[in-house]
């Protein structure tokens, strides 16, 4: 029965810690500093609460965080990891470029622990026995069997450490651009008296991304706020070519989660977009 | 038997001659100062020159340009429009935002021509049958009744002068702007060496956008000098909630448009990447 550590507690985390406890793993995390929410949801997860030794003395050692937060928590675990007898092999799953992944692992170097570069594409795993993918790539990704042994789906990328983040950066690139492009556009033709020909042209001639908008958009307004700095790690992953691209979308998240956090007009005119006229 | 006006003769315009001549309509263009090419692709396409005058007694003068040409043309016809005992309706077909449509709208007013602000969606009409179709708006959009007699596909669409253009961006946002985005990540998967990985699960839980990425990627880099002008519309059309996003695509064609016609890497790069390895 394998030990898996995870930081830290939120929609993902927690998901992915209750289907490893439910497979019959020991899920340990820390709650040192966080909410009580936080410690309800690990609680409903099966992760208890453990110290930094304890977490850096596991099998495995999961981080799946904010992207901002990728490198403060292999800074905070790295005394530990560095005076464990046994070390936690260290996984970034975070949604962060490969240059931040490199980053993460020339902090961990020196504590002799074994670093795999990850990254989830969809979803937290559900109840009803969805399962996203967790990509690695690194010379020790073989490494992860405990895992799959414990309900993951972990799946090894070709290249080195980097790869699996190219990837995630990559994909969400693609769809959680094309969420902020469609919506910019619905409300502005919204705003500009056009929506319902546009959605009826969009009906006629691209019925597939119509029908992908409504199931993507929607979801979004409350997510928006998390996805700002996932687009400005996609920034630094496309260099000069696109990054003015992705930083100008963060500003739209920006804009989106500020719009949720108030009057909710934003939401309100995508929900009015989408709904079906039949 | 209807006598419509086009200018010019680009790909869409000599098109759209085409069809219209094909299905009986005079049609006619200015060739003043045009090169041996457009006097060639105008008299393939059946269209024969005429002075400004002769334009402007046209049944229906239709504006088919880049964006930036869209108030020229207009400022361009507007004396003999003046001067005509019978004016031609004036269709601005372009890309442009409604605001610029506004505009034209403005220069052409004191001539006493009806206005009818249009959009294409679609590429040129082909000889196999393939129309794209125009959308029209405005108080006189019901006038255009001879285009359809003569092959083409006029729709009207809900709202006043304005509703058509901001189709047409709405439209073009999220197709156009959707090409850069899959395009910038092809590009930028490929650099990171991750290009298998991520074409791989694209296909896996993409299927439908690997496949539209197939279809509309190949011929962006043709065109994508013509689709600067027509993101710096778009930018113009979202205001300040998507301008910079919008603007920053306009920035990723120009370099696609250097890149093409250069050493054409980015082109044999994604080439390479939606070649089907099975």
């Amino acid at each position: 029965m394998a030990v898996i550590a995870i930081i830290a507690q939120g929609a993902m985390g927690a998901g992915i810690g209750r289907r490893l406890s439910g497979k019959g793993a020991t899920v340990l995390t820390s709650l040192a500093g966080r909410s009580a929410a936080s410690a309800q949801r690990a609680a409903a997860a099966g992760m208890r609460d453990a110290t930094a030794a304890g977490l850096a003395g596991a099998d495995i050692f999961l981080s799946i965080l904010p992207p901002a937060e990728a490198k403060a928590c292999a800074a905070w675990l790295a005394p530990a990891l560095e005076a464990a007898p046994r070390k936690a092999i260290y996984v970034d799953c975070n949604a962060v470029s490969p240059a931040t992944a490199a980053e993460v692992a020339a902090i961990l170097a020196p504590t002799g622990a074994a670093f795999v570069d990850g990254g989830i594409i969809g979803g937290p795993p559900r109840e009803d026995g969805y399962t996203p993918v967790l990509y690695v790539a690194g010379p020790e990704a073989e490494r992860l069997g405990p895992l799959r042994d414990h309900g993951l789906d972990v799946r090894v990328t070709p290249g080195p450490v980097g790869a699996a983040s190219a990837l995630k950066m990559s994909y969400a690139g693609i769809t959680k651009g094309l969420v902020a492009l469609s919506s910019a556009m619905m409300l502005a033709a919204t705003r500009a008296g056009a929506a319902e020909g546009f959605r009826a042209e969009l009906a006629r001639s691209q019925p597939e991304l119509l029908a992908w908008f409504g199931r993507m958009v929607p979801p979004m307004p409350d997510k928006a706020y998390r996805w700002v700095g996932e687009m400005e790690e996609i920034a630094d992953f496309t260099g000069a070519e696109a990054a003015e691209i992705y930083q100008a979308i963060a500003g739209f998240y920006e804009g989106m989660a500020a719009d949720q956090a108030g009057t909710r007009e934003k939401a309100a005119a995508l929900t009015a977009f989408l709904k079906d006229p039949a």
